[in-house]
């Protein structure tokens, strides 16, 4: 599977911030996992420095073509993500970037887009995620570098 | 949470039909899992007769207000599902009825729409779940009964 560099468990630091909110940092596991089909299945979970547990989002990645790549999405706070883009092969791995489409649910705060560039190389997963949401246009919103684990 | 209930594992069996395929049977196992956040995580798995992975979906379950829920959902098959509706009590549990919006990939095979009733009760759930896809108006799809193992 093109993807297939993503299987394990990831962990490592992030960082957030948006123009709504005050700065933070936040421990993180993502793992993505061979279930015998041609996708992904994805959990992250994220935790403040003090280990209360802060997000956790969970989908699938698959990649339908050579260079197509989707990233199906639930996030509990009421969106849905789909997130479609392209695979570059890299030095040691590979890099997405994808840009999602959301649904929002009655309840939620409104997020109106979001992109994100993964970039894997070796034992390294980088990534970078920007949204539109609550009315701001697309901005930087959090990055973390993880290393795999297992 | 009014949702609690759910909180464990399932297994049971279930049956599929649609004017486009062949009918069949399925084995299914659904977990709904406490993460200490005022939702649940759900993640789904069927297998055929035979053994083999068949479906598998993952999200969320929520309840952001006392009749509201929200059920978001991610498909391996390249849809998001963000289905709201509402959650009645009943003689022993509680029912959800939900109507969901989809977002379709690129590659995926088209669902305009879907439903779900799912009903608890001491330790039985059952559901039913119809959907409008590929040019087929709202139909029934697939309905199960599982018992609580975990």
């Amino acid at each position: 599977m093109l993807i297939s560099q993503l299987i394990g468990t990831w962990r490592g630091e992030g960082a957030g911030e948006y123009p709504t909110i005050e700065s933070f940092t936040y421990a993180e596991e993502l793992t993505f996992k061979d279930v015998g089909k041609p996708f992904l299945l994805y959990q992250q979970l994220t935790w403040s420095p003090s280990g209360a547990p802060m997000h956790t989002e969970t989908g699938f990645l698959r990649a339908p073509g050579p260079e197509a790549i989707e990233f199906i999405i639930a996030q509990p706070t009421g969106q849905t993500e789909l997130a479609e883009g392209t695979y570059t092969t890299t030095d040691g791995g590979f890099e997405l970037r994808l840009e999602a489409r959301i649904m929002n649910s009655a309840t939620a705060k409104i997020v109106d887009a979001t992109q994100r560039r993964i970039a894997v190389a070796d034992n390294q997963l980088t990534y970078d995620f920007a949204m539109a949401a609550v009315g701001v246009p697309m901005t930087h919103h959090l990055a973390a570098s993880l290393t795999r684990v297992d």
